[in-house]
């Protein structure tokens, strides 16, 4: 790349996206961090002329979901009961890894409050919007995330994905966002949703770039059966079986998005791969379990705070968080019995599948603040697609696929079945 | 040993380990496999004469906990509620495992109604009676396999270990009971108590006979870090650090125990070990989960055979069941959050501690049917020593000791810490 080359300074880089993202348009940073960044940017720099290279990410920009502490500066969570928040003592685990590998933190993003929520228009700081339109939603809850990448600010970014939070965000603004496997990258100093469904990811505009962040953070890493890593892989998916699932569930009334499912499974079989349409019996019972683990895990984390600054909350975020109050142990057990089963069942069912490709949303960017949108609710809508692969732990990746239309972006799901992280994206990277 | 040498015929084995179960006066056998043992113990002897001899288990009996599956015969989990319970149609996966290996199964044993109890004494089938006083309880719920070995009718048995259940009734049996660390081995075809907490276990007369098992259980393991089994290791405690608790919370008012585990750390101390007195701040906290997640996940088994089947159930395994009825979701949630942070707080703390000892109860075995004793409820102190560490998922083994008064047994717990399974038995080899 062009800052190994010493073709581009990190000082420049770095200055350039600060500058963009200080005229962003989109209200994706909630905090741009100016000064640490342009100081790191200058012992980076200096390091390279010294003759050390971290890494692909040696003196590159990321952007900072506002979920994820970066030290000495607060967590947000774009709420106001964080108003007041101490600034964080240390990195989130990820953040350590990404700056260990020379990466620069410049900016923390705007986030759906708490992350309960796939719009990013609920939040403290107002409502996120999108690059390709700014009187719609950005998707969420890596609203900030998305946006920034999407606007061509930051090449990289953290986001965090419980139910849709990277790949729907994604997928609205045309980015590609990636999920790895449940419990492989660390969520240590990261403010959580559901300890259950909380996944941490990234966002770049292809592959590739999630691709080699996703090989810092997982580097290293004893959860990763990769171990020391496995490097960035050329794209590729011969003799690969993609299974397009046909379930109502999965059906989606926008013609462009059924295209572009259609399109991207065309690409694969030219490629290579092995399309097979399958059924995916338990996905409506297994999609129901996500409101009682989900509801029972966030309303118990905010218990106090609903109980004490209700009225620091936006309201729909409380009254959501409320919803899970009379909730029965039971329940929330049978729940976790019910997701373990089902996932079992259809691992077992799809076991000749490696990768599944599904459209990632059934709408795309609606309007700001809209709660119905062609005939559909938009929360539960935007969920529905990704937020099985939060219940089963398979690592998804969205990736844009061109909108036949011409007009906003659209994005299509690729999930591994029997596939590994890394393995998920070779697939990938022959869409994007 | 003799079966592989030719000394003792698998055929006279099993024959003599079936008329001593016929003859139990212990309450221990529930269903005596005498037609299957003996065709198995034929086949496995002309294997033995024609050459082949597939290790230690070779031709030798075992005994099964009914609550654990054995193909063609019912489970009855100690309950009318399975009074007309189908055959199990497979053998659980670790009853596959002893019988690879050459084990045969004699018999399905009692157990506490469901395993919700420490006391062996509520069962459809009534209670199970300690061999050293038939007017005592064996402990539960494992109380059939700890009484076939104590008694002396069965070299080996297969328990489950919730709270207590393999631990206890060792100790009240004076035999070894061991509980792997959480995970390490399969619960495929085990009726559930609670899958946070559920151990699958061994009973024996000494520590080399639970590591046999165990290393037979833990062969081909892909949970198990070990691999491909790491063999059977000679007792031994040079520089081992033994971390002895301190804290009120392991206090015991019987001078007999309290000297038995003094005794033990002399042992091991003469034995080349590092006795070391530590505390164990949160201890009550980490206690204080087990009834929320325990209770919120047995009710939710049995919520509905509570409703149409009450009846069936002993009275007071109904009323305990029932009384996790109305807990909510958010003490479940909470409770395994705090479990998660305790565990680690005190892994960390005890960082230059290998393995934990203190007694496995409080009481020794005590009157069939005493709710009190020794001014403790019998219930809740047959558990408190032992469920600290299925919470904490580490592996622990109780041994006997010599009781300083010659009467019922004593049992003394020792725990790993930063110890596998297999390390664990070594040292508890140096005591038993």
């Amino acid at each position: 790349m062009a800052i190994r080359s010493g073709e581009l300074s990190p000082v420049d880089h770095v200055d350039d996206v600060l500058a963009r993202l200080a005229g962003d348009t989109c209200n994706a940073v909630v905090r741009l961090l100016a000064d640490e960044a342009r100081r790191d940017a200058k012992e980076l720099a200096a390091e390279l002329q010294g003759g050390g290279w971290r890494g692909p990410l040696h003196g590159v920009a990321v952007a900072v979901k506002d979920l994820i502490d970066v030290a000495g500066v607060p967590t947000g969570c774009g709420s106001n009961v964080l108003r007041d928040a101490a600034p964080a003592t240390q990195d989130a685990a990820v953040v350590a890894k990404l700056r260990e590998a020379g990466a620069v933190v410049v900016a923390k993003t705007h986030t759906h409050e708490f992350a309960y929520g796939p719009t990013g228009d609920i939040a403290a700081q107002g409502p996120a919007r999108n690059p390709h339109d700014p009187t719609r939603i950005t998707g969420g809850s890596s609203s900030g995330s998305a946006a920034a990448v999407a606007a061509g600010h930051v090449p990289l970014a953290l986001g965090t994905d419980t139910g849709c939070s990277i790949r729907t965000p994604a997928a609205l603004c045309g980015v590609v966002g990636f999920k790895p496997t449940y419990g492989r990258l660390s969520t240590a100093g990261v403010f959580p949703l559901s300890e259950s469904c909380d996944h941490i990811g990234l966002l770049a505009a292809d592959v590739h770039g999630v691709s080699v962040g996703y090989d810092v953070l997982a580097r290293n890493n004893s959860a990763d059966g990769v171990g020391t890593g496995g490097g960035i892989q050329p794209p590729g998916v011969d003799g690969v079986t993609v299974g397009v699932p046909t379930d109502d569930y999965w059906r989606v009334a926008d013609p462009v998005i059924a295209d572009a499912v259609e399109r991207a499974a065309a690409r694969l079989a030219e490629a290579g791969a092995v399309v097979s349409r399958i059924t995916m019996p338990g996905i409506d019972e297994l999609a129901a379990c996500y409101r009682p683990i989900v509801g029972a895990e966030a309303y118990t984390t905010h218990e106090h705070w609903l109980t004490t600054r209700r009225e620091d909350y936006q309201p729909i975020t409380a009254e959501r968080l409320a919803a899970a109050a009379g909730q029965s142990a039971t329940e929330y057990v049978a729940a976790q019995r019910t997701r373990r089963r089902v996932t079992a069942e259809l691992r077992a069912r799809l076991s000749e599948v490696d990768v599944l490709l599904t459209p990632t949303t059934p709408l795309r960017a609606t309007p700001i603040g809209a709660v119905e949108a062609a005939g559909l609710q938009v929360r539960p809508a935007l969920l529905s697609l990704t937020l099985p692969f939060d219940l089963t732990g398979w690592p998804a990746v969205s990736v844009p696929v061109a909108p036949s239309d011409g007009g906003l972006p659209v994005g299509v799901q690729l999930v591994g079945v029997r596939m590994e992280d890394r393995a998920v994206l070779r697939v990938a990277g022959t869409l994007r």
